[in-house]
């Protein structure tokens, strides 16, 4: 299956279990009664509307690229990302703040009932679709699954620590237990929505690809390269799953058009195959000897 | 003066005549009691937040491309040109929200008493920045300081709808002709920071250059080129004052490099003359006639 195929149908997955939770939450939640599940069916309805932007973010992220925009719509999924890591981290702080005032009000987590079953359920579920996302985001490259899976595990932690509080509070009697989980959850969540929004914004401002890949290409091009000329101006960027590459490639200056293109071809070819969505641009220019042959200037050749 | 420095420049004045703003209200503001001049001075250190962000972004757009960052830090600008457009629509909408609010209870201005000069003398400063701002920004097409312009605009747009609502309910008792004002003002507020949005999200989304920016390169491109094969694979975006551009030259593929260099040389040094900000790379192809002459395949001659 393509990389595009498979995360368009993990955003699918995503959207699906979120409808489903958010409908057994609602059905349950209005037959017991219970608020606690009545308002995480709220959540859902949230992660609902998420992981909905992330498909037509992904979606649209995968079109070909087109005359409005040239360099392929992979910054859709940049955008999606920085959204939903912003919207992500914003939870966080609330959560956290919540949870502060609970400890200084005194305030315990009032009882579940009949909705535990419900949430340990919805627990399982969102821990499962979650490490899904995120194996497909690692192997297609995707920020914006990865923030989606950081978005199910939200609630994963979080309904955690209220049932562990829950617990806590019927056989221990220990009030702020779930006050407290809730902070551990909300400083992991801010870190990894840090992380995030950090990652998106690397893309947004067109920073380098990491150094792992960048020394990868550099590895590829220097294997066809001569000793003293060879290639500089290596340029790299992100945009969702596509990474845009380009540099010069400094040839003998007396090869002809057509010899220099099969050089190029050659080059773009290989790293398009080691490069994971890779788009290469080559900018051929002459060695700048007086008179050389191809043995002095070092100059690519085939 | 090259445009970065007319552009730091620009954004200097807009740090200095905010902070000036700012003191002068505070002073006046705690000399006379008043509150609307001091809730304006509130306003005008929010400003001086607003053009300080502005000021780090441009100064750092203005950096040179780096290892870290190889295409240049144009989008700094463009990122800081979308927070800014964020925060004056919020403040649009909390304008729109607020006059409902006191036209449905019907307050009306309190008297301003003597901070009336003051707020005068504030609303002509804010429009001589900002008409000077927009000026700089169109020269050197940068977005942040066009946000930073409506931004200043902003203040005359409201102070002057505040005192016009002030005069018609002291000469008129039209109580309600202050909040209409600035229902208005509110509005053009929202539409300018909208375009500004759209602006910076097409600058993220790495959308192509305008149509006659495009018009202007394919006419410079095609002066040098045959009838038969020319360029293709045009591609533009943008990223604050840089506009960034990469084509495919066909050439006669019996060409030396040395000869479809100068030849691309030439280019790049055309469209960089008319096109300002322009980083140009040139990807040359061979023509694919088995037997050509440069009549023939009729690639691009010198």
């Amino acid at each position: 299956m393509k990389n595009s195929e498979k995360k368009i149908r993990a955003a699918k997955f995503s959207i699906v279990t979120a409808l489903s939770l958010a409908v057994m939450k609602f059905t349950v939640g209005i037959l017991t009664g219970s608020m606690a599940v009545l308002s995480s069916a709220i959540d859902s309805m949230l992660d609902i509307l998420m992981s909905g932007v992330n498909f037509l973010a992904i979606r649209q992220a995968e079109q070909p690229a087109d005359e409005n925009h040239p360099y392929g719509h992979g910054k859709f999924e940049t955008m999606a990302t920085l959204i939903q890591s912003l919207v992500i981290g914003g939870s966080g702080v609330w959560i956290l703040i919540e949870s502060v005032r609970r400890l200084a009000a005194g305030a315990a987590p009032t009882g579940l009932g009949s909705g535990i079953a419900v949430l340990a359920f919805s627990v399982i579920c969102s821990w499962a679709i979650s490490r899904y996302l995120l194996k497909v985001a690692k192997e297609t490259d995707s920020s914006a699954l990865a923030a989606d899976s950081l978005h199910f595990s939200m609630d994963v932690y979080t309904n955690l620590a209220l049932l562990a509080g829950v617990t806590a509070m019927a056989f221990f009697r220990l009030y702020w237990i779930d006050a407290v989980l809730s902070m551990l959850v909300a400083c992991y969540i801010l870190y990894e929505a840090l992380k995030l929004i950090r990652l998106s914004l690397r893309e947004v401002l067109d920073e380098q690809l990491p150094e792992p890949l960048r020394k990868q290409v550099e590895f590829i091009i220097k294997q066809h390269c001569g000793k003293k000329y060879n290639f500089h101006n290596l340029r790299t960027r992100k945009a969702g799953s596509h990474k845009l590459i380009d540099f010069h490639l400094t040839v003998c200056k007396k090869l002809t058009v057509a010899e220099a293109h099969q050089l190029t071809d050659k080059l773009e070819h290989e790293i398009a195959n080691a490069v994971q969505g890779a788009d290469i641009t080559i900018h051929v220019e002459p060695c700048t000897f007086d008179n050389c042959n191809e043995e002095d200037c070092g100059g690519c050749r085939r």
